[in-house]
Parts: C-alpha cells; structure tokens; sequence
C-alpha cells in the first residue's frame, strides 16, 4: 500500500467547534515550496463564496494552502459571506506567513448560515500549528460531512529513475446533497507541472471520474477539485511521455476516489457501472448512460434485485436520442438479457436475477448504431436513502 | 356533480384474465355516430406496439372506438406485438361492425410480454355486449395498473342555449412506472369539431394538463391521450367564442385528471406547485420549475415536512439558465422564506415549517429578471415509494 502523504506538502485538521457534534471541522493543506495550482469548479449557477473566491485566485496559477471548513457550507450568504471567504484566507496567510492570494477555501455544509468567524479566527494558530507531514488522516477526517468513511488515495510513478507522488483526499457521500455541499477534492504531487498544464490535466482526470459518477443527479454549489504542484521530487512533467505518465497516475487516483464516493452514497448497497457502446457518437452514449443512470426507477429496481430491463429501455427511449428500439442488446455482466430488443427468455432472467445479487456489476447496452462508447458508475437507491434526506437537518 | 357519461358514447369493461388478480383488464369506449379522433403520444423512442399503431390509424382524423388493455404494455414485442395489436383492433372491428381503421387500441402494464391474444379474443364479444351509457366507471376500472383510484371528470357548457358535454377517463399513478405504462387519457365529447381543431386544441391542452405534472420525471413508452368528438349534441366548435369555451372545459378536464394523477402518486403524501415567476422566458420558468420538481432532495425534505429552502436554492441554480442569486426570492405558500438570495430568518422559517404540515402547498420561486412564468405540479418523494418500486415485478 502507498503512503499516505506527499513529500513537501503538510496537512492537518482539528475541532473549531463548527459542528455540534465536537468532531473535526477545519482542516489545511500546506506546500512547503512554492507551488502550480489548478482547480474544476461546481457548474451550480448558485455558487458558495468559496468557489467565487478561488475563481479568482486560482488565476495566478499558483497556491501554497487550502483551509476547507465542513459543518456550513457559506452559500447564499451574500457579501458577509465572501467577506467571511476573505477572512479565513487572511488568517491562515498570517499564520503561514503567506500572501493571502495564495491560501485558497473551501466550505461544505448546510446552506444559508453564516461562518462563526470568532470560532475560526480563534482555531486557525492551532490549525497551522499541527501541519504535519502525516497530518492527511486527520485533513480527511475534518472535511467530512455525513461520510461513513474517510477517502485518501495515494499513487506514485517514476520517471528517469527519479520517483513522484500524487496524494488525493476526497469527501462526498454521493452527489446527492446540494445543502451538504457535496463534493470537495484535494490532490497534492511533488512532480513539477506548469500551471496551464496541470489545469489541462486535470480538466481530463475530472472528465474521467467525477464527472462520471451519480447518486442522484443532484450537482452541488461548492463542488470543486483543486491540486497543486510543488516540484520537490525534481521530476519534471513536460514532455509527451512524462505528461502521458502523469496523466495515468493522476486518473487513477481521481477514478479510486470517485469509486469510494458512490460507494460511499447515501443508502448505497451496490456498485453499479452502466456501460453504453454502438451509439453515434460519445455524446449520445454519454446522454444514455447518464438517463439510465439517473432513474429512480432503475435505481430501485437495483436495490430490490429485480431484473427489470423493461425500466431501463424504456429510460434508454426518454434518453432524447434517436434510436432504433430492434436492435438494442442489454446484458447483466455477461448475461445477455435483450436481445435485439426483445426479452431473451426465462433463463437469462434467472442468470440476470443472479448478477443483480452481486454488490458490484455492469449493465452494458449495446445500441448498434456506431462506435460511440462512455460509462457512468451509479448506486442502487434504497429506502435508506429517502429516510436521510427526508430529515436530514434536524 | 357532473353525470359521468356523454351522450353518443357508450363503454364497458370487463376482465378477460389478462391480470393475475382476476380485476377488471378489458375495456372500450365507442361512439354510436361517427367521430372526429386527435391523439397526442409519448415521446419515448421506445413506442409500444398501441402508439406506433395508432399513429397511423390518427391522420385519418377519424376514429369510433377504443379498446384497451391493462396488465401488458405490449411493448418491446417486436413485429408480433404489432400483428398483436393489429388483431385486437380486427375483432373489436368485427364485433362493432365497423372499419377496423377506425378502431384504435391502448395497451398498459408489464414490458416485453406478449399479449395473450386467446383470452383476448374470446373476451371481445362479451367486451361489445357490455357495451353502456352507463359503462364508464366500469372501462375506468379496467383500464388501471396499481392507481389507488379510479380517475373520471365531466364537465358541460352551454351555445346558444344548447349544452355540449366533456367526458374523460385517466389512469397514472403519477408518471413513475415506465413499465408500467404509465399515463393513458381518454376524453370523448358530443361537441362537432373537425380533426384538424380538435388536435390542436388537445395539444393546448396537454401542454397545460399532463405535461406539467410529474412524479420523478420518467415517461413510460405508452403514453397517450386520445380525444374524440362526435357532435350528438348539435354544438359546434368552429368560431372564436365556440373555440375558446370548449378550449376552456377541455382544460379543467385534463386539469382534473392530472390532478388526480399526481395525488394519486406512489407513496405521494403531499402535492406541491412550483410555480416560477420573473424569468426571462417561459421555457427558462419551465426549466427552474421542472429541475425544482423533479429533484429527489426537494421532494425527500417535501416527504420529511423540513423546509430546507437550500436544496430548492441549488437546484434552480442546475436548472442551466443564468441567474442572478443576489435576486432569489422563495416563498412557501405566503412565507417569504428567501429575499434577495438571503435567509429571511427563524421566524420564516417556523411559518414555512407550518406551510410544509399541509397537505396541499405551493412554492414560489421569483428570479427577478424578467416576466417569463411557469408552474409544475409535483409530489414528495417517500420511502413507500422505494419500497414499492423495488419489488413491483415479483
């Protein structure tokens, strides 16, 4: 197994009393060298100050901390809001000795509070204070909302005999809760990047990953993926080869991430991936995958074990591309369940029933139309899931 | 109360063994005179064997019965469905002694079965023989899959001292059961319209009817409301002022039944409107109030009575229009809620807390940004419906 850290970079988390509950709530990412930053902004027309924030900031190219509170989201909090933003900066600036144009934010919480600032000011020596190299756990641990599990990947490659890493930490337990503020990723690498580079690259990653996985459709105001690059291993990503290197690496660790995010999605028992090949193009795959992978009835069909490919055709027809119904195949794993639009009989629903028993498997639909491919990872929906949200702030 | 018949027309139904529980599965309505027919369909490219067939038999403009089934959608049965479909209109013909052009068929239930045509068959005549002025609740009954209720609604008007009567018959358990054919309308009246007007104003109709309701957003692959006219009652719809009162009572009509549709949702404890105002379109009102309505985490906090304005916020602001946050007014019923993209405080939010209680309630999203307005009918979203909807095959 990797280790779980990133040479030149420190992180920490501590209790600033944000969240009732006297967990973790304010954590920091620190480069110990100057460092290239990128950063993938939440699409929300309604953004949280934050992501206006480090809009602007991220423009320079370069960061050199992120201080993320969870517990309050700072959304819809008008201009005490990016005061507030500003404010946080500031003070981790102060204590790292930083110009504040270099210490991002990051909030993930309920919408519409405003941050108890005195809380903040107050922790954030103590924050900075406890930057340690093997301080990712506990950065982790602090930018949880309602996450069962902390999410931290590690990858390391080697170019030139010289040896890089990537160190990534993610929270989100599904796209699934906008009050939440959902999705929040941090990754860390010692390789040297320039910043339009690393932000090219990373775009890719995100396309590749978070942008392909659901739990319910629902995108958040304060999403975003930030990484930063510090140079400290000496290995330097410019040329074809090295950027093709890094690239791999860098999908990896996104893809393990987005994968313990579904798994991880609010009520979640199965790990799904819906594979759509033989479209026209990738958009119309992509637009089938994401139709399919979104439906709530194809989602309880999953939770409840039934083989109901007459949902999943039928969200594949409302999916807003043309189609010619004869000749879609549909397998369970490797069952072939639709055949050229027709049901293939009762021993392949009994073989498909036994697929959906799995707590991992791969609906793949075959459209016949083209070579377009793409794929969408999803999770079952379950009553849990209605349980949670419906009281959830209480 | 308004008589649930229309003179001229006559229905039936009757249980011909096609469902397992021995209910009702077997209906028809037919008109004694000939009749002007306008039919609007699903826009799923998966069409059942009923809507392709009946889409051709449609640009005659004419049409005299109707004969439908329940328990089998007829779909995803290739060309046998469609011979399948074919005959069911053939014996009906036979049996009425008309052109078998001018009887169309509705099919509703499981996907991907073929329609057991021996039953079908012999149950025509007895079919025809129950044929009644009388008959409509029975052909309502006949034509349900898991609705609650049966859904009828008459309405009359008066020209020039003679009164025209508007008749239709629903079934829909909200539009959440692709396999389960979800949503079938049929609305006779004794009005005279040519096809031509009577088409369009059915689609008027529709748009303000069963277009703007949902329950999570599916369409089911046999959809359909058909309206057929036969002017027994001596009034014609031709001039403006005829045009704009049958305009008006086929609207209520449909609005009814819609109605009753989303009440009668999977697991709905409460029905919602979202209405958006101060758009700079109607399509860009429709976008925030569709997005709004069809959002698992609004309508899980409708179900958990918790007035969590952040997840309405966030989803009108995914809805793809451009917005101005800082301009976001949020009523709950008559709470403002939100001003100016800000929380209006604990004192709102008790009130809106006690707008959630209701059974009925509306939500008002104001955009401040131009004069564009729409509204959708929804429902919350509750853990019944998981739990129904996980198992509804075995």
């Amino acid at each position: 197994m990797e280790k779980l850290d990133c040479p030149g970079f420190k992180a920490g988390g501590i209790a600033a009393g944000i969240k009732k509950t006297g967990a973790r709530d304010l954590g920091i990412l620190y480069s110990e060298l100057p460092a290239s930053a990128a950063a993938v902004f939440t699409r929300n027309a309604v953004q949280a100050a934050c992501v206006t924030l480090n809009k602007e900031k991220i423009r320079s190219g370069k960061a050199r901390a992120i201080v993320v509170n969870s517990g309050n989201a700072n959304c819809c909090t008008g201009e005490r809001g990016m005061n507030d933003a500003r404010a946080t900066a500031a003070f981790a600036a102060t204590a790292l000795d930083l110009p504040k144009d270099e210490v991002l934010v990051a909030s993930t919480g309920v919408i519409g509070q405003y941050l108890p600032m005195e809380k903040i000011e107050s922790a954030v020596p103590a924050l900075v204070e406890c930057l340690a190299e093997d301080g990712f756990s506990d950065f982790a641990e602090s930018i949880l909302t309602t996450d069962k599990i902390s999410k931290m990947v590690a990858c390391s490659g080697k170019i030139d005999g010289r040896r890089f890493q990537i160190m990534g930490v993610a929270k989100g337990s599904g796209m699934i809760r906008p009050d939440m503020a959902t999705m929040l990723c941090f990754v860390v690498t010692d390789a040297a990047v320039s910043p339009d580079l690393l932000t090219e690259m990373l775009r890719k990653a995100v396309a590749r990953s978070f942008n392909r996985i659901t739990v319910d459709g629902d995108t958040s105001t304060n999403d975003m993926v930030v990484l930063l690059a510090n140079g400290r291993s000496g290995v330097d990503i410019e040329s074809p080869d090295t950027v093709e290197l890094f690239q791999k690496k860098l999908d990896l660790v996104l893809h393990q991430l987005a994968v313990m995010i579904v798994k991880d999605g609010e009520g979640a028992t199965k790990l799904v991936e819906i594979v759509v090949q033989g479209a026209r193009s990738e958009n119309d795959a992509r637009a089938v995958a994401d139709t399919v992978a979104n439906s709530n009835l194809v989602k309880t069909a999953f939770f409840g074990e039934d083989a109901n490919w007459g949902r999943i055709i039928a969200a594949v027809g409302r999916a807003g591309i043309p189609l010619q119904e004869e000749r879609i195949d549909i397998r369970f794993d490797d069952v072939l369940m639709v055949a050229n639009g027709l049901w293939c009989g009762m021993e392949a629903e009994k073989a498909a029933t036994a697929v959906l028993k799995k707590p991992e498997f791969c609906i793949t639909i075959d459209l016949k139309q083209g070579n377009g491919a793409s794929s969408v990872l999803t999770c079952d929906f379950s009553t849990e899931y209605v349980a949670i949200n419906a009281d959830y702030r209480s």
